[in-house]
């Protein structure tokens, strides 16, 4: 890439056309403007001190900056306020209808308000984490949202918990959504008590036999969800073998095989809660096109979060619907307000979705 | 938010413990290691002259600035530079699959080569288009992608044109997801193409009276679809009265009231071609929920772009596949090899993938 003349470099030629190479300078509308460089600073930015600019002056510079056509130095802003209008939003996976709809929502608060937002991906990856935040950091964004679920790791939390400290220090204002073992404002989806709802409704209906499709474990939200799930389990006095916990890897295709897997070693299962929609559409296809089984005749099905396609698989999924677009919303709405003295912890709770894959078990 | 000291401000104590309030500036990393200023910047940034800093300082250095937790000064460094790691994505709807999926392709190509990828969402307005494209000029990335459609907008493709001018004057880099009429790289969907491919394969199976469910025809691509399904019909001879197109704006529910009023006005339709996969998703709700008509043993259905969640529509939905992560992939590498003199436009193919829900027309 062509390297430009930095900002504030020799000023170019009177005539705009043909315009030099290079970022126009503010010394070149002050140039054509014909005022100093501090007056066309004043009449573009607002007065610093207590030199106002006249308003014919003022129309003068901003007609030169338009013929121009000069973008204020965003960078050099930046150093001088120490903070931008940039949010960060740091999502695992751009592709999952999980964080696009958290993303939406947040996005549709920062619209209103005139913010940018800078969507960053993980991969899932901690180390990708931390060094986006750090770049976001260094970017001198005005706040972050980690959306992603925590990772059960001891050395990544400290790091995060330090990094997060600088950034605060620096001004910076960090949001999570899920509790991450941080001292940050949070909102947190009713994981475990989710994962509760569908065993519960199961149950009801009178099953007996239960399988659960997980995600990564390395992710406290999955742990949480499982946890939700054993528990309740337990204290309805149900088995829940390890055998009968599958890994679907948060994935459709993956969640595809491990229920074969699962169902090649626990046949006599008629329940399957899963830990997120994604891998529900996976394990309604292995059911029926795999291994022939019908939902809900023979096998139900609970999956959790009620993304946007649930309604249209085959059958219709029965999920644990979280509120994704308000969860992003209200994050986005905490950074609004700014960061106060005791971290916030905003509980959102999650609800039973009754359709067409769970149904009264059958003997 | 509370406001922080200015970089390169005054220097901090000697212990780095408690430190201060605000960033940690190159001049307490320069005295902690015991070297000067220049020297921290040589050892931490990479020498810029013939001055090279030996193994043993720099290590002085880096351990001085982790101790500190100094984040290199992006802003400041992008004011040298006059460019930065930054990539911008700009997309219609965060929300939409289709724009999930590019985005992933290409911050997948990204994350390979090191680049900060930052994601902006238009809500499909030219202004905001616009105006991101300005703020991520201002902030000096070095290129921006955008997936979104063009808008068949006259004074909107001048603007975007002067703006695109401005940038690249500045060093920086566009590539647009299909075309823009403008002078960029761009990668090019195969839109009339794929729209008429469907409209052969509907005919193939005996159908001949269409409907076509369109989306918001003020983008470009959406206009390109229409067109080359009408232009297939004509030349296969086969009306499409006015009255069988009808807009489900580029959303499921939409698309599903759309349904409802397409048939009826035309209830002898067989065959509805979908310009998405998101709206066919509602179509074919409309169609079993609403009209209480078989797919496809009474009227077939085909999609457009081919998304995950394609393959688990009620029934498997027939669609025009569209490679989508590999669209991402391929304009993130067009940045990588840097602007050419004339602008490039890669063409991609569409192609038929035949599910559940296309069968040969019953009369």
């Amino acid at each position: 890439m062509p390297t430009t003349a930095a900002d504030g470099s020799a000023p170019g030629p009177g005539g705009p056309t043909p315009r030099p190479a290079g970022p126009v300078t503010l010394q070149q509308v002050a140039d054509l403007a014909g005022v100093s460089p501090a007056t066309a600073s004043r009449a573009l930015h607002g007065s610093t001190g207590s030199r106002v600019v006249g308003e014919q002056l003022r129309e003068k510079v901003l007609a030169a900056a338009r013929e121009l056509r000069y973008v204020s130095n965003a960078p050099a802003q930046a150093l001088a306020r120490s903070t931008t209008s940039l949010v960060g939003v740091v999502v695992h996976d751009v592709a999952d209808p999980y964080f696009a709809a958290i993303s939406a929502g947040a996005m549709g608060v920062a619209r209103e308000h005139g913010l940018l937002v800078m969507l960053a991906a993980t991969f899932r990856s901690p180390e990708l984490e931390l060094d986006y935040l750090a770049r976001l950091r260094a970017q001198r964004a005005r706040a972050v949202i980690l959306s992603g679920s925590g990772f059960a790791d001891r050395s990544y939390t400290s790091r995060l918990a330090a990094e997060v400290e600088s950034y605060r220090a620096d001004g910076g204002h960090v949001v999570t959504i899920g509790p991450h073992g941080i001292d940050t404002d949070s909102v947190n989806p009713a994981n475990r008590a989710g994962a509760a709802l569908a065993v519960r409704h199961l149950h009801g209906l009178g099953h007996r036999r239960f399988g659960v499709v997980s995600g990564p474990r390395s992710l406290t939200g999955v742990r949480d969800r499982l946890d939700g799930a054993r528990r309740q389990l337990r204290s309805l006095d149900i088995a829940l073998p390890p055998a009968n916990i599958v890994d679907g890897g948060f994935a459709r295709d993956e969640a595809r095989g491990a229920t074969r897997a699962l169902f090649s070693r626990a046949p006599d299962v008629t329940a399957v809660v899963v830990l997120n929609d994604v891998m529900a559409a996976g394990v309604l296809a292995a059911l029926r096109d795999d291994l022939g089984l019908r939902v809900p005749e023979q096998v139900s099905v609970v999956g959790f979060d009620d993304l946007p396609f649930a309604a249209d698989l085959h059958p219709a999924l029965t999920t644990v619907r979280l509120p994704l677009t308000e969860i992003g919303a209200q994050a986005m709405e905490m950074i609004l307000t700014g960061p106060t003295i005791a971290p916030r912890a905003v509980a959102v709770d999650g609800e039973l979705v009754v359709r067409g894959s769970t149904a009264h078990v059958r003997r």
